[in-house]
C-alpha cells in the first residue's frame, strides 16, 4: 500500500490507464485533482461523460462528429475537390494544422491481410461514393508496408476514373540533421529530389 | 480551430490544465477517451467527483483522509514514537515507499517570512499536541532555505522537551556519478561522511 485513501487510489489507477501515463505521473495528476477547485473537477467529469455520449462518426467522411456530419464536412468553405485519405480520425487533426483546406476520408485502418483486414473492412465504399467532381485524392496513410500497400491499392482503384492520386512526400524532416536520418529515408530523398526553383 | 468537435475540445482543454500535460499530450488523452470503453470513462468521471467529495484532512496529522483520521493514523501497527514532519500531504506518499513505519505530521508549508508565512500559518499546534511519548521527530522538509529554516525552528522548539530532532541525510544520490553532483551537495557529503561499518 502507498498510503493513499481508496478514493484517491481509484483516481490514480484510472489515470494510469491512459497511454503514456506512468505510475508517478498518475499520482501527480491524482494529487492535482485534490488541489483543484471542485467545480473545475466536476466540470471535467461532466465533459468526459458528455464526450462519450455525443461523439459519433460523420456519415460522410467517418471523422468524429457530434451531429450526423463533422465540422469539416459541414464547412462550406472546404474544397470538396480534394480528399485526403487517412487511416484514423485522429490523423485529421494533424493535417488540420498544416493548413490543408480540402476534405477527408477516414479509412478506419489499412489493408493488412495477415490481420484479416481486406478492402471490405475499410470505409472504401463511402470513399468511392464521393468521387464525383473530385480532382485529387491524397493518400496520407502511414509509411508502413501496409500503408504503402493501401496507397497502391487506392491508386489502382481510383486512377482509372481519371482522378489524380497522390501520396505524401518522403524525405529529410525539416530541421533534421543528415547524420541522424536513416538510410531508407535518405535514399528516398535522393530518388525524389526536386529542382530548386 | 483544430477540427475537434466542441465536446472533445472541452475534454482536451480540461486535460491540458493538469500539470505537465501539454497540448499534444492533452489531445492524445482526449482521443484515448473516445476510443475507451464507455463504462471505464463513466467510472473515471465518477471517481473524480467521488474523490473531491470524500477527501478531507486527517484531524491528527493533516494527511488526506476519507474519514476523520487517515489510513496511517488509523493503522495500529504504525510506530507513534517517531513522527516524520513533511511540508505537504503528497510528500507522505514518497516516504511510504521507503518503508518508514512511523507516523506523519503535515505542516502545510514552510516558514517564509517574505510570503507572510510564520509559525502561526503552519500546523504547529497539532504537532506540539502530539509530542507525548514521542522519541524522535524527523524533519523532512525540502532542502530549500525555507525548508532548512523550518527544520532549525522546529529543532529549537522541540529539543528542549527532551525529544530527538533529526533531518534527512544530504549527499550523493544513490547511483549518481560524482561528475554530475553539484558543489554544495558534494561538500555536504564530505562534511557528513560516515565510517564504513
Amino acid at each position: 500500500m502507498d498510503g493513499f485513501p481508496p478514493s484517491l487510489e481509484r483516481v490514480i489507477e484510472a489515470f494510469s490507464q491512459f497511454p503514456g501515463i506512468g505510475k508517478k505521473t498518475a499520482q501527480r495528476l491524482g494529487l492535482h485533482v485534490l488541489k483543484s477547485d471542485p467545480n473545475s473537477i466536476i466540470e471535467f467529469a461532466h465533459s468526459l461523460v458528455d464526450v462519450k455520449e455525443k461523439i459519433t462518426f460523420c456519415y460522410e467522411c467517418n471523422n468524429f462528429a457530434e451531429s450526423g456530419k463533422c465540422e469539416i464536412c459541414i464547412n462550406p468553405k472546404r474544397d470538396r475537390q480534394i480528399i485526403c485519405v487517412v487511416e484514423e480520425p485522429s490523423d485529421i487533426f494533424l493535417f488540420e494544422n498544416t493548413g490543408f483546406r480540402g476534405v477527408y476520408q477516414v479509412l478506419g485502418g489499412v489493408l493488412s491481410p495477415l490481420d484479416g483486414i481486406g478492402p471490405d473492412e475499410l470505409n472504401l465504399k463511402s470513399l468511392m461514393g464521393r468521387l464525383q467532381n473530385v480532382k485529387e485524392i491524397i493518400v496520407a496513410t502511414n509509411t508502413s508496408v501496409e500503408g504503402d500497400a493501401t496507397a497502391l491499392y487506392l491508386a489502382k482503384l481510383i486512377q482509372p476514373l481519371g482522378i489524380k492520386v497522390t501520396r505524401l512526400a518522403r524525405g529529410i524532416p525539416v530541421g533534421g540533421h543528415l547524420e541522424y536520418v536513416d538510410e531508407a529515408t535518405l535514399s528516398k530523398s535522393m530518388n525524389e529530389r526536386v529542382e530548386i526553383a
